[in-house]
């Protein structure tokens, strides 16, 4: 059997140090498996889905300022999941309003998380095919440019620094293991 | 031109909330390209290294707890940079560290914003071959183990969840492309 508990580390206390609108953070006490203790600083996220659009030999991308990085970047299309919402609904909501893309042909990829050493943050990240039309419906406070790139492009914006996020180069790779394999 | 500032948003004001000893978070209040306000909260990381480390057909991995995720998880070997580290000496530490690896034939596949929407982190990753035995030595409130695993074991352990943070996957989606056509 795994043991997923190994070197765990006992939260002794917790402090909630800020709860906003998309993160909070908290620090917790903890003992280590030594017997020492250490301090931990953990950033609380709701989690998100991301999707690699294919349409023929395209990606759709979608360009948005990130204010973090004080720059724009590129990026397959993502959102946070609302409250309560299951994964494979928000990743056709966040698809359709970022891109004006809908399908009935996605599937999981992977789950996995974005910064295990401070954040709880988990992305499921889908691929999806088959698109059709619909309606492009960005938030309100969202404002983004939408654009279908070649493999070539996408290697190109990579190496630009157009593209620099785990999750789009992750897609990159993964949509590069699908032409070459069929799986990825 | 590449226009970098695209859908610039323009801090009107910044707060620090926190400064701890890994990450800090300030919420800055902005102005949007259509006139209208938001605030972001932003986590400030000091960037971080991560290696693939091959050793014939196996790659080095290390399992360590993970408070935020509260369990254990197998991922590449990575860390924070030290202030003002070169990210490849920040690398070939890092390597030597936690697994007792060195290696003179490393170098960078990519360099990733973890978590663009919230947070600075970017972590260099590297591939490193040609390994020669050093000595581990983890920190001293670093408890884990190592282990070399083949790339069946690598998707084992992503199925088992074993494996689940986006470095570690886009480190094996990268040993795939470079086990297939040579390059990543």
């Amino acid at each position: 059997m795994t043991d997923h508990k190994k070197f765990e580390e006992i939260t002794t206390s917790s402090e909630m140090i800020f709860k906003g609108k998309m993160i909070s953070l908290q620090v917790d006490q903890v003992t280590l498996p030594n017997g020492g203790t250490a301090s931990r600083e953990i950033v609380k996220h709701p989690g998100a889905v991301a999707v690699i659009p294919l349409l023929g030999d395209r990606m759709i991308v979608v360009e948005q300022y990130r204010k973090p990085l004080e720059k724009s970047q590129v990026e397959i299309p993502a959102g946070k999941l609302d409250s309560g919402e299951e994964p494979l609904k928000a990743a056709l909501r966040e698809l359709e309003e970022e891109t004006g893309y809908r399908t009935d042909n996605i599937r999981l990829v992977s789950s996995f998380y974005t910064s295990p050493g401070f954040a709880n943050e988990i992305i499921h990240m889908y691929i999806a095919e088959d698109l059709v039309k619909g309606t492009a419906n960005p938030d309100e406070d969202e404002f983004l440019d939408c654009e279908a790139i070649t493999l070539e492009q996408a290697q190109q914006y990579m190496n630009d620094g157009r593209i620099s996020d785990a999750k789009t180069i992750m897609a990159i790779y993964a949509w590069r293991l699908y032409l070459l394999t069929g799986q990825i």
